[in-house]
């Protein structure tokens, strides 16, 4: 780690020059993310000033997302967050291959379950009829990035349940083995906190932030044949796009 | 509030029983957004269920988000979150507009600092040349919504800077009194945990979910004009958007 000395005559504060030179190091790569900051002590003595001067930088690195202060852990330095285009519907797999990553799935549950209102109104179905829930948690080279809770009509959703889920991404099954090919999806995006069932499929702490995708792909006629939530680490993924500015909406 | 008996020969468990005719109250409006959950003890005389019973029906309908259970204060009935598209370039006040909702902005500071890395990047200056930084506090009929952080460059913004930033959205600044129409921008979508300065812009508590907006905009010739970090409460908004399949997409 590069340890430049502080220059205690300089108008800057002592502070403003540690966490200038502690994001140099992770800005060059000298520390890897992923990787543990030196304790105090050794930032200490490396740079010649007091606790309070460290844990004011260090406070300062973690407010710019730099680094992550685990309670009781130490403090590390952020892996940068996956970018995923939203621009066109796409399954994890296909988002994951654009992104250079392996995509896995750990299946944890799949049954017959009466469709609440919500899943009802998305699917176009009754309340209270028989629907598939098929939960996975979907994983990029390793890392859990999300828990999915995928909703089917009974009639295809038995069918898929009976396929290697671990294996088949659904979007290729519908379109593929199913003969459904999607057409378009309805998405709603929020902010939510992680609950515990989120938060131990997630691996991470409860009340993590989440960014939930609730979204219904549409196959022909607009029949509305997949309705998911997706809780994807808000630690690990953030979501682009490009918006046009309408001449109409000028006020 | 109904008060149907609870039927104790049935198979559904009691908590079960208990959960659906409080959420039927929610859903039919006899329990109001907003309102406070009748105490336990209220529910346990009315239902005739044992406190245990009462305690999972309530948590069953907090992870269901019709309810939030807030520490030492009691349990209240969730409102509905705002719907936004995100289909367009918009402001803020076009947003709340667009909902019906009464815009209002409450002016934290406006001060000129050196930009750094990121806000120079997104303005494509360079690292230290002074820029605008303008701080708000963005409310719908009286509710903050957004903390926004708004990055100009220093010559449009010194002018922005003399506004009455209570009043006046910078867009229509932007685009009719210094004659800079928008053409479109790029947005990055994320979850994060509120730090301190957004809880207490926002009256949320420390960690709570934030939906944040990372947005550049341009002006003719692909210029940008704005930056903006827009902090959004998370408990407050979601967004809503439709994407089509692409045929090269299938796998």
């Amino acid at each position: 780690m590069q340890s430049m000395p502080i220059d205690t005559t300089s108008a800057v504060p002592l502070y403003a020059q540690v966490e200038a030179l502690l994001a140099a190091n992770i800005e060059s790569g000298q520390l890897q993310p992923g990787t543990q900051l030196p304790p105090e002590d050794s930032l200490i003595a490396r740079f010649s000033v007091s606790r309070t001067t460290i844990r004011a930088a260090v406070q300062n690195l973690a407010r710019r997302g730099l680094v992550e202060i685990r309670r009781g852990r130490g403090t590390f330095v952020s892996r940068p967050k996956l970018t995923q285009e939203l621009s066109g519907l796409t399954g994890f797999v296909e988002d994951m291959q654009a992104l250079g990553k392996q995509a896995t799935a750990r299946l944890i549950d799949k049954q017959v379950l009466p469709a609440t209102e919500a899943v009802a109104e998305h699917l176009k179905l009754e309340p209270g009829v028989p629907v598939v829930r098929i939960r996975r948690v979907r994983l990029a080279d390793g890392v859990p990035m999300s828990l999915d809770e995928t909703y089917l009509p009974h009639e295809v959703g038995v069918k898929v349940m009976a396929d290697d889920l671990e294996v088949d991404p659904i979007f290729t099954l519908l379109e593929q083995k199913y003969d459904l090919p999607l057409t378009e999806a309805d998405y709603r995006l929020e902010a939510i906190a992680a609950n515990s069932d989120v938060a131990v499929a997630l691996c991470v702490p409860l009340g993590s932030p989440i960014f939930l995708v609730e979204r219904t792909s549409f196959c022909a006629d607009r029949r509305p044949i997949d309705y998911e939530r997706l809780h994807y680490r808000g630690d690990q993924i953030s979501f682009v796009t490009r918006l046009a500015r309408r001449r109409s909406q000028s006020i």
